[in-house]
């Protein structure tokens, strides 16, 4: 075992943000655009701490993700972003998202009778590991109301029997109304309706217990057994109207054997989902992921 | 998402383990072995449910470990054990246990102010992922004690400041003694004396967050960080009175970058030592390490 | 860098299997087989240098592979053979196989234009890592053929051109008749024909350039890329006539990003084919993998 | 198995490089690089392809990589080059390297008599996946000789033997000088001088058989069996005086179990060895690498 002399305290992994923003950017590529964003943030006194761009040689896109740091910063991101926006959007017809870092993300998270993602996201929240505000947990069960609660997170129960959502879903959207700015699905068990993932309006990122496109639909641990897989997983995406099909963020593997059961991929594979999927949403909450078409962007 | 029109339970990943028993056997290799042990349990009707061997080259040594099951175990133990007895240690001078699985192993968690490792096992432990019974935690901290008493284990603050930890490690023989089969030291930040390993008298699992042999003892993070390493790992080993040198149960690693701050790796880190440690207190749990000298026989 | 005063000499991995055999068994759970197995053989002097065994609780189905060491067995092989199958099959009703592994099984590899499997099995046999006789690489393009006759090994060019693949197979079934124990596609280029399969009467081991059951057929790599998957796999199978849907033996996969294009894929991809064949061979050659309806048994 | 409709050729994974350079900046942290680098290049036309940087928060150090693209790049660069010494090195005091890509780096090879680290290198060029030019493959022992020029390469045998490495050495720079830019330690079995390392002039990359800092100098893999490690791994690292302590470039590891022998682990370690050394050279050849005092910025 190992002795430690120095302060055994919890780390405080989400270092202070103040005075920090990230700017994201996509359109397509043009020469100039890195000297632009580069001449502008310096002209303020911004100091870019990290910068990372992909053009997809396929279609020209162009992404660009800069974070930066700048004393004083709040007071001056609105004619930050408007001086932005008349040269980003104005004379490189590119779409942009500036956000200040000091304000986490707020989410919401759904989850059924499973516990293993939702705990893992509040703990690791507490830890201070992830740089999100959890506004609220929803759950079709009220099993696990009360762990939720002693993390100081609110919890509603909205029950959802019958394959008519639409009451649920009503509330769904009058507690989610104004107050996130995204959602996460934490093995939630109920299919969302279009109509729904359209009016919520912001991204909803879903685990799916398996490594997509093998075994969509319900029941991948039975269908990965039936296969004979020898390697098991799980995919965090972005939710779309098509089932199982929306962009993918994050994936990995366990291996497993013949051996194991049904219920042992399910035991294994309840640890690859709450990896796969905290990172997901830790990716999401700095900004790193960037939608594109049917694909994503994650920048490191 | 997904839909999951089956039932939406939490699956009971130990099975009922009544009627089975495990049987490890160690000594000097030699012909007729496994028709001892076949045949003795066939006649007895039990059937073998896995049989795993290892025979180290080096030195002949002779490791087994056999799981059967038997209707009506627990009446028959007693003659079977000695049986056993009669059998191999007499006629061919091995050393065995015999373990009846329908009573788990109780085990004491050691824990500090990091609650990662802790709460990995008690929530693991609640899903009915771990075979054991978490007899108590004692910890140097109160910090903990509210969520461990959530799980319904009894919460134990043993303080220990200064460099005597004479009275400490008394209190902790009062409340181990005659209650536990081994301990686990979750991120326990406390050097167990040599005389405490010796007087406990059960294995004692240590996780250390390093990929031994590097970075022994105090601060593997900040020595990571300054020899620059691309990986960051995580043993669980058996305590001796050698510090960070007993026989290794299991290790794993995590890939990290010139990026990463020494947070940034405790934190990766932190889900290495959770996981591995999680793996050794289960396979310690179920019989299936077997202590050689300053190595483990680890089957699978 | 590393000093090495002791002698810099290849190793050779595969030890000497003279006076040693493996046993394979396959059939229906009962009380009893162990004894009777461990008993036939030590009776015989036998010494088991392994055994493992597995039960299916599906559908009861047993399994145990075991290899043990008897000086002189050469001769003894066909009475013990003729033992077996009286115990085993009359008294047990189970199907076995037994092979003395001193004669190494022999292999015929097809390949296309790709060389990287091809090469990787040649060169991992030259470095005495796969107990093999390749006894032929047979090709539909003559690319590779000076550099397989450099490792000593017999090159047949067997063109495959049009639709029609009568006169390539029967060329293929008149170069392997009698000639080896299995084979193995490694990125072989062309369907093989249910009628072939069936006549040529050994097992054959496929790499598909996926993880299956992802992006089955054609251009996995490209499909990979268009779903924006976070890793790639490949997969290791027995061949039968359903197209990719062969007992799997093993698999792998490599992390990859969004900048990443189709070439980079397949240069990523490669390293874990040839990695993930080669150890299917070699497992296979040690009679590791046993066939149960579609799916495999591989004991480590 | 798997029919490809399309083409059957090997893939060209070096993209043709004409017309684009790569930049690297390392100094100290202001305000102001990226859009100096930025605009200097859009004046000139040029379009960046990609960008990364880094700034060590312990010392202000400040890296970045950037490439780009620009027709008729050749005949620009020396003009370029001084444009980019009067702005970087004389306004922001920034050391740079500036190196057209059309022009691979040129790389010796040092092998003894294990090949399969050296034969990788050959194999991975071959396939077009290396972007480097092998000037040569120098030996202390002739056994891969004639495998060596089969792929083309000229091959020295420069034996070295006994204690005085003084003529081997000398040799060595003779027909090293001003024909390479860096030099690969295959798994070379012997130590390079202080000497020698300062002479040479050029960096110097070496693949240890362990994942360092664990296992320094000679036999790391009986070192490994000997403490019962549960993985093993491999490192490329530049080499220094400094024996197994220079800048680490990239490790990997691969699980092992109680029953490998040291003849396993060697063939395992093999694996990884090949893997991590073909990515530092590859890492190396375009550039990503950056040495900061002993540590390494690695640009994905």
């Amino acid at each position: 075992m190992t002795l430690a002399p120095q302060a055994d305290v919890r780390p405080t992994f989400v270092r202070p943000q103040t005075d920090r923003a990230s700017l994201t950017i996509k359109g397509t590529d043009r020469v100039g655009i890195v000297a632009a964003v580069g001449t502008l943030l310096s002209r303020r006194g911004a100091n870019i701490v990290s910068l990372d761009q992909y053009s997809d040689p396929q279609d020209d896109a162009y992404f660009q993700r800069t974070v930066f740091s700048k004393p004083g910063l709040r007071a001056e991101l609105p004619a930050l972003r408007e001086e932005l926006r008349s040269r980003l959007k104005d004379d490189f017809e590119l779409d942009f998202t500036l956000r200040d870092m000091a304000t986490p993300k707020r989410v919401a998270i759904f989850a059924s009778k499973s516990d293993h993602c939702l705990l893992d996201l509040l703990w690791r929240h507490r830890r201070g590991e992830l740089p999100v505000t959890i506004a609220m947990v929803i759950s079709n069960h009220p099993d696990t109301a009360d762990e939720v609660r002693t993390f100081g997170v609110p919890f509603f129960h909205v029950p959802s029997t019958g394959p008519d959502k639409t009451a649920a879903e009503a509330e769904h959207l009058r507690l989610l109304g104004g107050n996130v700015d995204f959602v996460v699905l934490a093995r939630y068990m109920q299919i969302l309706s279009g109509d729904f993932i359209e009016r919520v309006g912001v991204p909803i990122i879903n685990i799916h217990h398996s490594f997509l496109p093998a075994f969509v639909g319900a029941g991948p641990y039975t269908k990965a057994k039936g296969r004979g897989v020898k390697l098991i997983g799980a995919t965090a995406h972005y939710v779309t109207e098509d089932l199982d099909e929306g962009p993918i963020i994050e994936q990995d593997v366990a291996r497993v054997t013949h051996a194991d059961s049904v219920a042992e991929l399910k035991r294994r594979g309840a640890d690859v989902e709450r990896a796969v999927l905290s990172r997901a949403v830790l990716w999401h909450a700095e900004d790193r992921v960037i939608r594109h078409s049917h694909h994503t962007i994650v920048f490191p």
